[in-house]
């Protein structure tokens, strides 16, 4: 099953309405442009109007420069600013000067100082833009949208695992492949992976992890995942490694997930899960974990509670948020978890990000076959925008290992997490 | 200037008032008993009542004994079991069969699963039992209570370097000695100490990790202390090791630190300091560390919120509590910190309190010479709960390293954690 692969981002679009038009420049329009810079916290960018005029709230500092084509255009961009930007970049009607990925920088560090963002926690974060929340159907219907538009896309600009979660690189020149794979091993390491042990997964992607756990540390993997098109993919590749018997991909919700295991892993499903239901998400874990288990989630998150962008949650990953550490305690605290291990890999996240771009860039007329511009400006934007939060510090990513309150078989130090891979 | 060397834990006891005594023991008596008993969550221990009667929940299973030596302590054992428990361990009128440490964890281990304390987060619980919380007049009189009782007692237990806070043994066999050392070093890696940078620690003992932070990482510390004790023996080590001028130690609150640093540090400091007061302290860490700075917090935690012991509270450490990582949050949170790695050193702790215990009852001559019985024995019930309280998971040991959202000379990997000491 695919989808159309057109109309994804079918943009709601009024123009030419008698009202606004893309005629001259007029003292309200500049008014606007303003105004609409100071919302953003006065960021060193120049806005460029439809007829040539440049607009600045700051004279100094390098310079990135956001060309709005029409009349229209500007005055969206201050009745919802993300939402539109996001849909009038896509639809060309908003050009960047100077890369997406310095623009996206510059916004994003000028509004983490813009007084309407600075410094706010939101307890109500999550709720805010959201078009679908997370109960079992609606999160098919969110992880459909994203998941399901196509494995040979993905497979243009992934690594050739398919990983599409934060790489771990070593050093920085790790190539994608390699890092991913890092990024595999340091999760094993972390569950303190043995020989004959049993492994839930919550979310699995095309199913690279639980294959590399069966692999290379001998354990047994029930993995689930509500992506019909990915759950297709991995079991393809467990019969093809001749895993099957030892890897089990399930198409379902994570609270359908039953069974003891020595160790749970999550990562890069927590976004989808959404805090309401995180401590949900603590009982399944509680249920299914053995007494010595070792749990990990690996997810995006969020140094203070911020919602997501509306044009993200309704063009992108409808459902998503990704939660501060005060948010994770929900699945941890009502079970008596403990945390063990907390490593911030934030900015793993954006060259992973930079490699993604890179190969979807690379690959761009093989990206045009499958799919209409107004897609492929949208996907350069979402990497984009990923990228910036990753590297202003706008998103985290949280590697969490915890455990039971009274496991003991913790291990003392950190040093199986460093042991070079031929010591294991 | 030291405080009364009895008297400390003077207990407040009522006893031969004409309704409560011990003779022969009643039907009421062991109904009381089991009673008791229950509130624990039916441990696995005898009840030993003053005439040699036996009351146990249940049969099976290694036994630990608790003697209870008239009716009065176990009437008052009902009306606030762990202040009275405390109190007359202490007094003598309760003794443990079995060792105090098996005891303990026994208890601690049924509370985990008694009904009136399972999976029960108090978001008050840093208030309950309290009989001082942290204002800056408070703060001196809790910390004068506990560090400024005579520092050659804690020299009779402590390790050389007299830390008195959780050790790190790379190995399960180190020596207290080379663990706090071990420790030392630990802490300065993880804050990326360069030659040339400041420091400043809040909260800083006796001293020894300042020194140890100018001495072999070449960094400048202002550490500040509201010990009076304390502070006089620190400027006298930094000068007798002709550090005075590269250490400076301040009789002051943490609310008073004025100026900027590269790193700050405060290493079993966050106890004192009270859940209301982490936003105080996070505005005060905002406002002195520079932009690339990173900061490190040591302090014990829990899983979730509950009080302390009352017992705890009024005789040993008035105003400590230990947070949980939710309520952690509210010191990075409102100033946008990012955490970036978060280490649970618990069974480190473990380890550390069995060393000062064997310690104590070595030196046990010298300490009975310096405190009268029931101090002995208050302290000897502080050191094993501790050990107890860290064993059964009760208790946690955060270490949080923590930068601005915008710092993006943070380290990549954590290499730089395991280098060995010659290889810096």
């Amino acid at each position: 099953m695919t989808l159309p692969r057109t109309g994804a981002f079918v943009v709601p679009f009024r123009n030419g309405n008698g009202i606004v038009n893309s005629s001259n420049v007029k003292a309200l329009d500049r008014w606007l442009a303003h105004l609409f810079l100071h919302a953003l916290g006065d960021p060193e960018m120049d806005l460029l109007l439809w007829d040539g005029q440049k607009i600045s709230a700051r004279e100094t500092g390098p310079r990135v420069g956001m060309v709005v084509h029409d009349r229209g255009a500007l005055w969206r961009l201050l009745t919802n600013p993300l939402l539109h930007f996001g849909d009038d970049y896509s639809a060309g009607r908003i050009e960047i000067e100077g890369g997406l990925v310095p623009f996206m920088e510059t916004v994003y560090r000028s509004l983490a100082h813009a007084p309407k963002f600075h410094r706010k926690s939101d307890p109500g974060a999550y709720r805010r833009n959201q078009p679908n929340l997370n109960s079992p159907a609606e999160s098919r219907q969110n992880i459909h949208h994203h998941y399901d538009i196509g494995n040979d896309f993905y497979q243009l600009w992934l690594d050739r695992e398919m990983l599409y979660t934060c790489a771990y690189f070593p050093d920085p020149d790790a190539s994608l492949e390699a890092a991913q794979i890092a990024k595999m091993d340091l999760v094993c390491r972390k569950l303190r992976l043995q020989p004959g042990q049993t492994v839930v997964e919550a979310g699995c992607g095309w199913g690279a992890l639980a294959l590399y756990m069966a692999r290379r540390y001998g354990v047994s993997v029930r993995a689930y995942n509500i992506s019909h098109e990915q759950v297709v993919h991995a079991r393809q590749r467990a019969k093809a490694e001749g895993l099957e018997r030892q890897v089990e991909y399930i198409e379902d919700d994570y609270r359908a997930i039953s069974g003891k295991y020595d160790a749970f892993a999550a990562v890069g499903m927590l976004e989808h899960v959404g805090p309401d239901h995180y401590r949900e998400l603590g009982r399944v874990i509680d249920r299914s974990m053995t007494e010595q288990g070792i749990g990990l989630i690996h997810t995006i998150g969020q140094n203070c509670a911020r919602p997501m962008s509306p044009w993200f949650l309704q063009r992108i990953f409808p459902g998503s948020y990704p939660p501060t550490i005060r948010e994770m305690m929900e699945l941890f605290e009502p079970w008596e978890f403990t945390v063990l291990d907390v490593e911030n890999l934030r900015l793993h996240y954006a060259k992973t990000c930079e490699h993604w771009l890179g190969r979807f860039e690379q690959n761009l007329s093989l990206v045009q076959e499958m799919f209409d511009d107004t897609f492929v400006r949208a996907w350069r934007l979402y990497l984009s925008g990923c990228i910036a939060n990753f590297s202003v510090g706008a998103l985290q990513l949280f590697q969490v290992v915890f455990s039971r309150a009274s496991n003991n078989m913790i291990p003392l130090t950190r040093d199986h997490l460093t042991a070079a891979a031929g010591e294991r």
